[in-house]
């Protein structure tokens, strides 16, 4: 069986456990105040060209509870995309937190500024039996795979700007975005645009890890505090800084994020050329083609894959490539996705 | 410099790295419904002799308020030493999930049945003004790295059967508890006994990872609910079921805990034969001697540790010993306070 | 300046005031543990024909946070109609517990047992990345004035039982809910149908002050401890069962909520004389009419009331009669839009 | 029977209702932004010599929940005499949102600036293993009746300052407190020393209702959001207006308090003149003598209070006078107390 079902379906990028072997014996001091977090730190911060606190945790659900509980005063709302993670794949996790989640109904995952401008319209400034708006959260890419541009990021900074609302960028799948066909957003952007946003270590070749950016100073302030409260300070935090070390001392994030586009890509164009659609365009490392279910079921097989929305004669799958992927693995998914088109005509 | 700072100053034990290596092309499921995490439960289960629920989370503050927050109503509350880690060390993780905890006052870090007894007084059952007391939580070893006895175990379950109080352990140093001087309660007594607890594998040589057993069933429903809703499910949860057999296919566990506990009972043994006093009698893998100021400065040049109390004249260090003590630095170790005792004379 | 605001722009109906006065210099017990509370709750129990446990509360979000916060399991959820007044007008407060609020579209505020099924097949029972609906929230009348027929709770109550679900009923102005025009459903009728209900008094004549009622006892058990927790015990809580006392004993809620009703039925058919439209039929003591709004300023210069929905050309306002309700102010008004509308034409 | 339960066994001042009745037909906006709301918030500014924002709610519990919860932020902790109320009588009310409470220990019911200030030695700013103090709680009176110095305030202050925490004052019995025999507190002192104080309204005459005030603007900022949030807002707001504006128009408020004063103090000095001893020496409208269990036994017969601290020969009770209590009544159980006493000779 060969699994397109996500990009963490194996362990860590060998270098990775290079790394965690090598080091393995230093001593060091606990909770993150390791050497090995302090160069993740640095090399993080180089390449985005930002001095913004860097914060690492365990996974992205832990991430988006701690930022969204840490910023937000207890009556204050986070808005998201219809599909966003947090409002549908997290079991609760922001309103645990107390804080209700603001759903703007999106087709391709994606919210825009003037959505928002419109939903601010019913949440005047001086009503009291409404919670209050005070965050915008959007994934890049999306849960569709789809990615913002520069032009559609600047506009939801100004709208946030005009109604003092923070922007937080849920970036699980950062690296692919970065590096995807048509992406023209830079960690630098992001830096400049977003009071916080993460970097996913998990879907991109470690064994787990996000490293959180918060730019916005005051938003970071006693930040370490609330990571302990949610227990997301590990004693051996320096798992998480020799893992970000390697991948962000030569690159290895991005290089990890093309590959698994590349496998997207080959994927994307041999069922497109088979005659499939797909349910949002730009798709990342992820895409969303809708089959006939007969050649859904004989796919399975071989195959493992999530579906995404079930019809009656059609569905809709979702197929993630990883820096994991097989050149010959895709291809021979395609093949067999070409004899089963054709046995169906 | 040699650190006795704690047990977790390193990487991970060189088999459980091997059996990360190993795994780590074969593709399995995420979150923790992988064959690994199957054949660690396995493990655990046969080696507590118990069909309890086992869960894997990252780290024991996350298990604590996990635990805690899942298995309480919204008014009730948890006993714990005032020494106790969710009283003093997680940040108020516990209140985060909206509960009391119930200090009670202990000399040596363990509470004792008649304790509790006394403190039910306080709260008779029909005063809806005082929170309700629906849990005991104690630690084995405690914070002191003393021990519960078989009988004590057993008094504290009589009084919270008694009470209709739910019973649970925190075992991040289980394996040195198991495997200490003088300790009669294993882990099939504490299956019997317990309605929750925890096995520490972050401070057993695990990179990060606690098993925590659930033998009470009503207590364990849906608890990866509450997991997610935690941000405590790793999407590769494989992680901790990989490490988790390793500890316990061959027993390696124990293994691990006795060596931390050799190491410990040379240290003590020296530290007593140059007439230094403890804080607490027991200590499995820590201890608590009482030295002059003026050595502590001397010895931190080579050694790190922390300070537990610190006095006028003389103050109370912590010494931990773990899986990766060496025996060469322990000698070092006492050879060291040796003559800087002499030289104090 | 006359008020269809809202049904408490005033004090509380004169025989409230009066057992005030008598009552006022009795001693009794604190904390609604006197005997006007248990007059009041027997006297509730018989008009409802039920033994359900009864609870006073100051006010309606109050009353709704409380209870969906003490029935609920913390990764639990409710589902509301989006027009729901937990989910629209209460600041967050059900989110301020922990749990989420699911939305369902509804045109007129009421929600259907067919879409909670098409709902709930989103919501696998093994999928914990997904909250669990565990409670449905209706209200009746609803937001929008809107009556469910004894037919549809029963729909309800069955697909709650299929999905053990809770079904909880919000009936702050259930006085007029029960003596509206078309109205089916009596008090005997949703103690068996609900899980939990409350009949509000705030909106019926009384200073302050809901009656919950919890007829599924498991889910009343140490109701009092969320109370006290929630700070919604009175210190004088004999105001709350004086209060439904008099409202009970003979029957003055009925009567309240009749009167009420007839000043709405006068209003609507004269609104409804004049070809004017409204946002939805049967509206109990609340009417939405679709007025031009050069019409609704000129209104405005002698009447207080709600904008619903604005429009360019014309707006949704929102009338509310109550117990209050003078028959010569509801003429004066029709007169008025009467002339209004000649002149406009 | 009569009761010196407490000061909130029967309904209102006279005067109280009066208003009520008075105001009873008059509309007015909801949630209490109406006319009535607007002057008592006037009448207390003056009365207090500040301009600090003022806040209705519907009893202390609530009032301390809200505050607290609404000025901290998720990480920090409020210090508490272990007797404190919030510490021992509000069932988790301050846990519920999410902060713990760090308990001092007091003999009277009081803590002083050095007890904070040893407190945060155990509090390095750096350690975010542990809660971050930020609020300290009092009350005036205290638990135990008890008062506090304006000097003991002002050092409270200081030691706030210094480690940047708000000082927060509980009034429950504000009235009694500020008409004491020693008392040399104002309402203006506190305005200036505190970050936020309540008046209680419950305990001096009104039915239910306590005045916050927030002097620090910062701390007041979006108030009546979590107000909302918490279920904290009247519809019928007016209700606590017109009360406030009635205790403060003609300062009936201290009249009440004298009174209760007055005769708290015949009664002291009868019981004290019968030889009994007081668990605390100034007590404002409470008292705790000492007495022998069967006297205790035998003024059950005739007299309504509780047992405060049941021993085996003799046990403390708490006797409460209030707005309401009568001399006779005062004199009578002087009276019956000496019967006692004398037999028992």
């Amino acid at each position: 069986m060969i699994s397109f079902n996500n990009d963490y379906s194996e362990g860590a990028h060998p270098q990775i456990l290079q790394a965690l072997q090598e080091s393995n014996d230093i001593q060091t001091a606990g909770y993150g105040m390791d050497p090995y977090c302090e160069e993740a730190i640095a090399l993080i911060r180089q390449k985005a060209e930002t001095d913004a606190e860097v914060f690492f945790v365990s996974g992205g659900t832990q991430c988006n509870q701690l930022l969204i509980g840490h910023a937000l005063r207890p009556y204050e709302a986070v808005i998201s995309a219809q599909t966003g993670h947090i409002n549908t794949h997290e079991a609760g996790a922001v309103e645990a937190t107390g804080h209700k989640i603001l759903p703007i109904y999106s087709e391709n995952g994606k919210i825009t500024a003037a959505q928002i401008k419109d939903l601010m319209k019913e949440f005047p400034a001086d009503d009291e039996h409404l919670v209050r708006p005070a965050m915008v959260y959007i994934s890049h890419p999306t849960e569709l795979g789809t990615l913002y541009k520069k032009k559609e990021l600047e506009a939801l900074r100004k709208v946030c700007d005009e109604h003092q609302m923070l922007l937080y960028l849920d970036g699980a799948r950062m690296a692919s975005a970065l590096t995807a066909k048509g992406n023209d957003v830079t960690l630098a952007d992001l830096a400049k645009l977003c009071d916080a946003f993460y970097l996913g270590g998990t879907k991109c070749g470690a064994l787990l890890g996000e490293a959180l950016l918060v730019p916005n100073k005051a938003c970071a302030k006693n930040m370490r505090w609330s990571m302990k409260r949610h227990g997301a300070i590990l004693a051996k935090g320096r798992l998480l800084g020799i893992q970000f070390a390697e991948l962000f001392r030569n690159d290895l994030y991005t290089e990890l994020g093309k590959h698994a586009n590349e496998m997207a890509e080959i994927l994307r164009a041999g069922i497109s050329s088979l005659g499939y659609e797909f349910l949002a365009k730009d798709n990342s490392n992820q895409m969303f083609p809708v089959l006939p279910n007969r050649i859904i079921d004989a796919l399975r097989k071989d195959y493992v894959f999530a579906t995404w929305k079930a019809g009656e004669e059609e569905s809709t799958i979702r197929l993630v490539t990883s820096w994991h992927t097989k050149q010959e693995d895709v291809h021979d998914f395609i093949t067999a996705l070409s004899k089963l088109t054709l046995a169906a005509c």
